[in-house]
Parts: structure tokens; C-alpha cells; sequence
């Protein structure tokens, strides 16, 4: 199957120095060439070539689409998300406008504890139906690959029934998926007084089965006071490494937790969530692999304080931007709302906001090489934008609450 | 024409003692009765009846949606806008995530300066033709009913031109539409020096040629620092009266201007923004007819802090939100993603931000006998969603990012 798309101004994240291939750090955030006037080909799924209207050579392809007015883009790459959930919990929205915090309602059973019963009392083809006309409505909106943590379940059959849902997913989706294991989201009620434990149980009865049925990429964990203190994480994701599954982590959304530092140490793909950065997690960043995530979407939500964008950058780290899809803290798995966030809200330009949820959240998902670029050979999972009232990237995050994806070609 | 909807939750914010028929303030903001299993029964466009499902009457009707798991509500009046306008402005919006302020982009020849250059040089069939595509993308997120301002011409034919595509959009439009006149919303480039000149074109060439032509609802002002001040602002509201024109004015967007004491004065139908409002603002405003509306778009989309809802309403007084939809300061005129910035941002609870977009909308275009309720004899203009996840209200501010509007009747 060969697709050309003509006339199409076309966004070329992939053009200069070999440094800019894996991911985008610093100023480097902000290079983004557009080729004006463009054509691109792909084959079978592969970006087979692209170039200037004026230099359109001779191709036969199965499929054109003229592309008049249109932007195309590399897919979102949501490399953070709880897609898989049952419930909403929208009485809980209401709890907090009328005053009460985040730990508060999580103190009184409330939160993710909220959404672990309602979770486990779901059979798993309602959980996979829902999960699934999720799937869609984010594809709708661009999104090209993602992220999907367990972490509703917090005992052996409900993780495993939430992984198995993400299996599914990956098995039937048209977009590639990861999954994380996140077991250690909170402590069930019933280890409330038993820490050591859920640990155990997580260590010695849920890893051992969810490795051996091969159902995570990675080993995940919230770090944060009042959830899992900075030795627990450790240990966790020590023991999920025996098992090869490298960390991708909750870090310093509530406080300066040590989070991100014990990420860091402990190789995690990723750090997710950062209100809370100070030079000392910086300075833990620098020079590492762990790519910083960024979720404005659950700060907005939860009326928050922003994650420091600029801080990261401009120390010459990379800033990777992500939903936090999930029906507590953020749920709207709506990528160019949150490249308004990013832009209005944490003051990064466009064109970072865009580099932050391709290249870099394909790095953050270790898809850096088949995904998060326009390169010849990588996966042409693209956005096509519908035509747009000015032809430039920054309309995308300008024109908020109206949907520009035309379509998600994958 | 007979519509029957049946199989729905209805929302009925029109119950209640006879001080909440026409507009909603204080505690009483929060009252918003639901019939869980209802029936409603349009008919020529107008409310003739409703009821709960267990009384359903034998009724004839030409068309019947069955509405299972959806709710029914009146449709959003959007009471500030301005969707008529020549283009985007993204390349500004850049500037702003660079550290530019919007008065220093003012400053430059940018902001409103810029709308009226490219409003000017775009003809006016072009111009409709825009706009109406603009009106029918919101009327797709529930708008039903809107006020559109003037503004962008700053010039006797600009205006006269904005004023004559917002007639022909009332005459084209399914919805009711109001215009406001808003030459004064800035000095044009050749008055800079000469402001009392461009007072005098306003008030002596402008007013008369406007009132002569029916084209205005309203008189607005941008009453500001750097914009026009107190006795200006009195000077205009004080000439349009005498041609019938009630007041509606941009007030305490950026200072503790006066705006909001002025237009209280001069019997303003709304004062709008009021992001700076203090206990002098509450004071005028109470006992008065006056509704304070407030725009938290366009503080989001700037960056700048909210309007102070929960002290406005916690002093007894009446919220109207509206969108602000316009090309500078808020590009969208999304009502629900609206909602969703006020529950999160000013707090307002899901009872208190719909009543403040339908029934003290149309309050604050004085169309509340008419629309802004669920109400025997009001026009049917309402709202169906989509079948909900949660069929609670507070489901439209929380699931934010997704249209979960089905369609708007009108």
C-alpha cells in the first residue's frame, strides 16, 4: 500500500546535526523546520520519502490525498497515561472545588482506591470495550502511541486483569502501546497497617507472574509522601529490574520527595509529573538518560502549581510532555489541549511543546528510532491537520478547544 | 413541528420560588433540580411541556429522539464575543510565550490594532463567510444563543461593515444573536494623538449612522488604562443612551479602573472581565441590575490570574460566564472547556458555572424571559448530550477536552 499526500506544509523534525536524532534537549527543543510547499510518501505503514511540491517525482501510489492547506505532523507519542480505568469520578471533582486536597480525599478512601474497587468489580471485556472507545477518541485527536499503566487493580487479579486489558489493546490497536506495572500506586485498604506486606506481595506473588506472561515493559511506582517513600521505591524497582523491566516513575508531584533522584539512579526511562523541581533534581538530571515528563493537564485539573518548563530547558535538559490520562487527576487524554497548556501555562514555545510529545515521548517510550519524527524509514504515523486558518504550528496550540486533526494516519 | 425527547435526565433550573426566575445570584446560583427520567415536548420551537417518564402523556409528535443516558439542558448563551474578525492572531500569542505583555504588544501596533488592519482589508462577503463558520462550530459545543461585538474596525466603514455581517448572521442564524457597538475598544493608529478626535467620530458620525441603521443592541466601551478611561468611557455610555443603547462594558480586565463603577452608574446590562474586583467593585455592584460577568478564557489564555468568582458570588451577588471568543486574548468559544475553567480555576461549582452560562447568560442580554431555562413557554433551544459515562452535570466540567455535546435543537 503506497500513500502520497501533496501540497501539505510539513513539519521536518528530524533535519539537522546527529545529535538532534534520539532526543531534544535544551535549545535543541526549540528547532523545528517546515518544508512550506511538500509531498510525502509512504509504503506499507514506512515514510518511504518526502520532499519539496516543486520536486514531486513520478510515484505511483494506491492513495492520494491532496493536502491543501494542511499541516502534517508527526503523531503524538502519550508516553504517560492510566487509559485503562472503570469509572469516572467526577463526585470527587466536585469534592475538591467545594476545598478538599488530593491526599485529602485519598485519605478518606476516596481516589485511586476509589477507582481500585470500582475496577475490580468490572469484568474484563466491559473494562477492554471502554478502554478501547477511549483508545479511539485519542487517536481522533492525534495521538499516534501510547503509554497505559496498570494500577487499579492493587492485588494480583486485578493487576493482572488490567494488563491483560493493555495486552488486548496492543493486540488490536492500530498504534504501538507500552505498558507499565504499577502495582505499587497505593497501598489497598486491606495493608493499610501492613506495608511490608503489599511490597511483598507486589515482589514475591506480582512480579513473578506478570513477567513471566511478559505483560509490562515497565516497572513504575507513585514516589511520593504518603505513598511510596524513596527506600520502597528502591527496593521496588530493584526488584522489577531482576526482572528487566526498567523504571518509569511517578516522581515530586506533591513535594521535593527524592523521587526524581532515585529515578535517576536507578535508570528509569523516564520521570513523570515535576511540580515540584528544584536545582537539586536538575543537577540529578544532568548528564543522565531519564528523560523529565512533564504533566500540566493534572496540574491544571487539580489547580495546582505548574511543572518549571523553562527551569528544565533552559539548564539544557530535554522536557517531555504527557496527558496523565486517568479519571482522578486529569480526564482528558486531549493532546493539543495540552499543548496549550504547555504553551500558555508553562511558557514553552510551540515548537518545544511539539518536539516534547514526539521525539521526545517516543524517547520516553524507547521508540525514539521507529517514531517522533518525519525520517525516511520511521513509521509514517502521522497527523493530518484539517486546513488551518493560519498555516503555522502555532496554530495548533493557539486555537484551543477545537479539534484540527482531520485525521491520524497510521 | 412536535419534538419529543424522551429517556433523558433533565436539568430544570427554573424551579424554585419566584425570586429565581430571572437570574440566579449568590447561593441561589447553586440550585439546579434534575429529573432523572424525564420526558420534554418542544413544539414550534417552543417548550411546551415536560414531565417525568412514569406520567408520560399521549402525545402526537413528528419526531421523537429517544434520549437514553443523555441529558437535557437549556443551551449555553454566550454574552461576550467576538467571532467576527479578519484573522488569527498566533504569531502574537508566540510573542507572548517570549515574555511580551499583551499591553506591550498593544503598544507595538499589535492586539486590536492588528485585527482592524486585516478586518479592514477583507471584504465583507469574505468576512460572513468566516464568521458563519465560526458560529456554527460553536453552536456544535451547545451555543445557543450569543452576543457578537463590534470593535475591529475602529473606522466609520469598519464598523459599519462588522455591524452589517453580525445583522446578516441574526437574520441567517438559527440562534438569537445580540450586537454590541465597541468602536471605543482602542485609538486607531491616525488618532494617537488626537483622542479627543476619535471620541468625537464616535459619538457625532458613528452613533448616529449605527442607531440609524438599527444595527446595535448595546453600547461597549474598553474601559482600562491605556484604553479609554472613566470619563471617556462615561462620555460614550452617556451619547449612546440617547439613542436607546444600554451599556455593556469591558471593565477591570488589567487595573482597579472604575470600569465596574461606571457602568453600574451609567445602568450597564453587564460589566465584563473584572479580573481585578474588590470589596469598592462588590459594593457598587450590589443593589444594582448590573450583572458581573466574568471571562476566564481569556485570563487562562493570557496567563494572567483569575476573576475572583467565589468572593463575587459569596457576597450575594450574580456570575455570568462567558467566552470572550476572539483572536486575541481567547481563540475559542468552547462553553464547555469554559466550564471546565471554572470549576477548576475560580472554583465555581458545576451548578454554579451552568447557571451562569444559561440563565444569567441570557440575564445578561436580556433575553432570560426567552431562553436560559428549562421552562414551559420559553424557546426550546436545548442542549442533548452524548450518552455520559456519569449521568451527573459535573460530568461536563470534568471530562474536559472531549465534546460531549450530541447536538444543539433550535
Amino acid at each position: 500500500m503506497r500513500l502520497l499526500i501533496t501540497n501539505i506544509a510539513l513539519l521536518c523534525n528530524a533535519e539537522g546535526p546527529a545529535s538532534l536524532i534520539s532526543r531534544r534537549s535544551g535549545a535543541e527543543m526549540s528547532v523545528m523546520p517546515c518544508m512550506p510547499d511538500a509531498w510525502l510518501l509512504a509504503e506499507n505503514g514506512i515514510i518511504h520519502s518526502f520532499g519539496s511540491m516543486a520536486g514531486l517525482p513520478e510515484v505511483h501510489a494506491d492513495v492520494v490525498i491532496d493536502g491543501t492547506g494542511r499541516l502534517v505532523l508527526p503523531a503524538w507519542v502519550d508516553s504517560h497515561t492510566h487509559l485503562v480505568f472503570a469509572a469516572p469520578r467526577d463526585g470527587e471533582f466536585v469534592d475538591r472545588i467545594k476545598g478538599l486536597s488530593y491526599e485529602e480525599i485519598a485519605r478518606r478512601g476516596g481516589g485511586i482506591l476509589n477507582s481500585a474497587r470500582r475496577l475490580n468489580a468490572m469484568d474484563e471485556s466491559e473494562l477492554y470495550d471502554q478502554s478501547l472507545a477511549r483508545l479511539d477518541a485519542v487517536m481522533a485527536t492525534g495521538t499516534g502511541a501510547i503509554e497505559i499503566k496498570s494500577g487499579y487493580g492493587l492485588c494480583l487479579e486485578g493487576e493482572l486483569k488490567m494488563l491483560r486489558v493493555i495486552r488486548r489493546l496492543k493486540e488490536n490497536a492500530a498504534i504501538p502501546i507500552k505498558s507499565s506495572f504499577l502495582a505499587a500506586h497505593a497501598y489497598p485498604v486491606e495493608y493499610k497497617e501492613n506495608k511490608e506486606g503489599y511490597l511483598n506481595l507486589i515482589i514475591d506473588k506480582m512480579l513473578p507472574q506478570v513477567a513471566g506472561e511478559g505483560l509490562a515493559d515497565y516497572m513504575d511506582v507513585f514516589c511520593e509522601e504518603g505513598f511510596f517513600g524513596v527506600p520502597e521505591t528502591e527496593r521496588l524497582l530493584e526488584a522489577g529490574a531482576k526482572y528487566g523491566l526498567r523504571p518509569k516513575i511517578h516522581a515530586n508531584q506533591l513535594y521535593h520527595s527524592g523521587g526524581v533522584q532515585v529515578g535517576v539512579r536507578q535508570n528509569a526511562v523516564s520521570v513523570d509529573h515535576l511540580e515540584c523541581v528544584g536545582d537539586a533534581e536538575v543537577a540529578a538530571l544532568t548528564g543522565s538518560s531519564t528523560m523529565p515528563t512533564l504533566l500540566p493537564g493534572a496540574a491544571f485539573f487539580l489547580g495546582m502549581h505548574y511543572q518549571p518548563a523553562r527551569k528544565i530547558i533552559d539548564a539544557g535538559l530535554p522536557v517531555c510532555l504527557a496527558t496523565d490520562y486517568n479519571p482522578g487527576s486529569c480526564p482528558s487524554g486531549n493532546v493539543p489541549l495540552l499543548l496549550t497548556l504547555a504553551c500558555t501555562q508553562l511558557k514553552m514555545s510551540p515548537e518545544e511543546a511539539i518536539n516534547a510529545v514526539t521525539i521526545n515521548g517516543a524517547a520516553a517510550l524507547e521508540l525514539e528510532k521507529e517514531l517522533g519524527t518525519i525520517k525516511v524509514g520511521k513509521r509514517a504515523n502521522l497527523i493530518l491537520t484539517k486546513p488551518l486558518a493560519s498555516p503555522s504550528l502555532a496554530y495548533l496550540p493557539y486555537d484551543y478547544g477545537n479539534n484540527n486533526i482531520e485525521r491520524l494516519i497510521c
